[in-house]
């Protein structure tokens, strides 16, 4: 059974990458969380590449802040598919964590997501998408949930005419 | 048959994202080329999508330059995996494409890569890796090619050593 | 009677956009308010701005934050004038939105106007400007208008010097 | 008879705006053409505007590199729409004339195209589109053109087919 | 008797502009105030300088912010020196108000300094330090300011040094 | 008799400052080159600013690239007026510069013009302004220029004009 | 013995810079703290500058915000290595104090570490390092702590996990 | 004996970091220069750090262009000094490796230098500085060519004045 592996640099991250684990739950894709550092603990990083790979994972999602090395430096130890999150930590709002992990050399992808909440919430999504290219079930969520998303668009509206209509 | 579908907004950007097919030959994996644009052909852009789907697309890489809209109209249109790849045309250099391609809402990711054409190589490798989730032979395939790049450093490492000798 | 459509992606732009509205008013300008997202709703958009062409509307307003697309996607179904509003929202603080909005390429303008409310402002500006070039009523009411803040700066230099006397 | 005056703060901006001229020209337009500048010569800007809007001109499309203030300081002595263009001179290639044109103030909008050449040729367009609201030839040569560029996208699409056959 | 002039685009901006006023007061300098638009107060502006500099008026200090055309508007009417203070309004943060203060073309300069509130100091410093070319007993006052900034450093240092001998 | 220096902070800024000493022989005030390093020889840079202060210098011109601290080191050293112009030399063309000449902390102001070569032909301009304050003749030597420079801008109309016919 | 000397532009940089001190205190390295300014107390910098070589100060760490000259300064007046850390004091949050810091000319360099307080934090570290090369005890203690660390994130990782177990 | 180990990214950065080696060879310091990739060959990268360490090496200079990673990735895996020379490779100029290289969270330190040749000198002069705390030889040496470097200003100082005379 695929799962996908998520991955934070610091503990800090933890509250923003909910938004990733809420999508997978909703769209019933497994998961595991570690929080591990490319720079502070990076053989702990890389054995859990590893394990995990061994174990089935099939897409990992990364989040960083500030120089966000993470997502690279696990997209450098294995050959499945890596999603960065950049986190807007610090005084630079995360420019500086964008340009880390989308900017990657020739061989190497870092399939990168917006900066903070929104590409948290997307990591969910793309890593939900790679699998359901095996996984019909999983597609046909991935279309339902969509669906549902243009329903919330459309119930927006109607509140915003019915603030109009009141004004 | 899975396969990827590559897309771009204007003939101007096929050179570069030669590297993206270079990539996906190398790796055995079948691809299709559009030129089509998210606001100059918006509707043959979304016609291809449901045609491409249907005949078995599992990937769309989509690059564009400037105000890169095309990744990100092409997934609001499917729930297949999408990559983008920001091309640097035009006086910003690609800050603005990177900014229109990855900053996407969340729900409809795009999954960015690199500005020009260290993202388009790595475009291919990224929609190889996602193929690779359920097909072992890609997956050796790819594995094979990091030992191959990996093999091209030192072999740039000896060079160095011997314009250092020589000196 | 021709009129404006402003669109937005979301209906947490709303706050923003009613200083584009409060302007309309204003200056006795029709106008429709429709939340719809070029990414999450793209059908929807399609045919509102197909329905809203019939019936008369003459100018587009749409507002976008992140990678602001929905102006750029508007425009790329109507050959009526498109006025786009970044809108500051996420941690790039609108630059994002900004150049997703104004870098658009050759043959599909987008009439980009300042990041957030002063924006939002001008946005109601623009497109009383646009209709009055047939108007020339409301060409009067733009340059009364326009007298009238005059008055306003020159009250709050007398504010300033009253403050400077009483110092 | 409406027209569009086309104002530009240096010679040096000519060769770009040539591409605004053009798009008039194929859409029937018409146009007059100044070097005026906002610092170096104030006041024959103001008289210009002055004598231009008695003369019929409906649109100003202000042209400046740097801290490009044309398109502004024409803004700030008319109701009629101004459309800017940034120009991409100096070492900061574009940036600062972006800024300077497209941040204004609430109640004097001016509205802002892409950096450079897609910009100049946008301009084109926009103030056709500003003008067609009042006549529908020029609206359905609008409607036209850009069907013509939609299938000059899809000869982009065939010559990259042959050159994929060929390969 | 030469004095200062500080024009200011909004009253917003008046209270970081008081700390140009606190330093001219401090060295013991004439100055007005007034608050004019370069956008909405076109004229107002044009005849203020024109008066001003009849009336011995020998340096302007102009603040604005987003696209800041005060000073060069300004700097178009006069070849007295003129001092720009981008403000940090809106979004942006002020590098708007930047670029569009100090990148003025060859032949009308503006004298920039910092954003915000340490240019509006310094613009009070500056305009000083123009004044005292020819007014030794001015230049004595900066002299003299320079020491006494120069204490308050070493004030500083003491406080530290004895936080750090109780900790 | 009062004098302008310049000090540069490379010989390879030579070249851009030559639009300042051509502005300045143009409208007839003396000046005095350096070439002194605010890093490299900073005890040099010192003893010329104490010596040139006592022979007469009244206003200094500093232009420095990258982490351009020589206007600023200057300005720590007089309290006479200094003009910085900053350099695009290096791979981020001249940002670097603009920020480490204009940002200058509150009591030492740093007069800053436009980056590179626009901005060294201002400093010119931007000098002999200070130097008018108290010198009519100058005053009336930068009106007679701008004047000239007006009749410029008017050649440079009449030649787009005659293009225009003859195309 | 060897310590180092931790300079600052303004006691307002104090409470960040007790990051610096507190990794100095727990690696148990002797370092002096002064509140200095590169360009209102140049003097007094340069003396301390002096004095502190002669008593065995090893390394210089400087912080300053905006126009950051301090690092820059003090590297032009030692060949001892100079630590630089830009502060993000005033409206462009540090990225002016990064580019003044880093960006020094061939010669003269700035070891620069990142933005605010993890650069505080960092500087501590990095002026250690370079003291451990001939210091085998603090060599090891910077091992251990760097053991610690990665303890720390495995602590985080445990609490991350029971949060999950939990929910 | 100590030793400098220059490690790049890749082959093409070689020409660029002739400039460190240059500067170390002047300075009469060891070195060794190996090609080895954060991303490619993260395995052979650790192995040489764990090598070099145990063979004397006390500084690491890092050189990388985009997501420079490789200084970061070495400063994981030692407690030495490690010092990041970032390139400007790629669209983005090397604001994209500089923000990579210096961002680095607390407890990792990286040295950073100035983006490109400028910051590869740089780096020599800054790995003889650490190496010159505990070595009275190499101190000399660096104090002697300070003063050759000020020479060198002098003389180009003698330059400007002789084309001066010669005009």
């Amino acid at each position: 059974m695929s799962w996908v592996a998520i991955l934070m640099g610091s503990q800090s991250d933890w509250p923003v990458m909910q938004a990733t684990t809420a999508v997978l739950e909703d769209l019933d894709v497994n998961y595991e969380v570690r929080v591990t550092s490319a720079h502070r603990t990076p053989k702990a990083t890389q054995d859990y590449i590893a394990d995990a790979s061994e174990r089935g994972c099939a897409v990992f999602v990364c989040a960083a802040g500030m120089a966000a090395h993470l997502a690279g430096a696990v997209a450098g130890h294995t050959t499945k598919p890596v999603i960065g999150v950049p986190i807007d930590s610090g005084p630079l709002q995360g420019l500086d964590a964008l340009l880390s992990t989308v900017q990657m050399p020739g061989g190497v992808p870092v399939a990168t997501v917006a900066v903070g909440k929104a590409g948290a919430k997307n990591a969910g999504y793309l890593a939900a998408q790679m699998l359901s290219i095996g996984d019909t079930g999983l597609a046909q969520r991935l279309v339902d949930d969509r669906a549902a998303n243009a329903d919330k668009v459309a119930a927006q509206n109607e509140e915003v005419q019915a603030s109009l209509r009141d004004s």
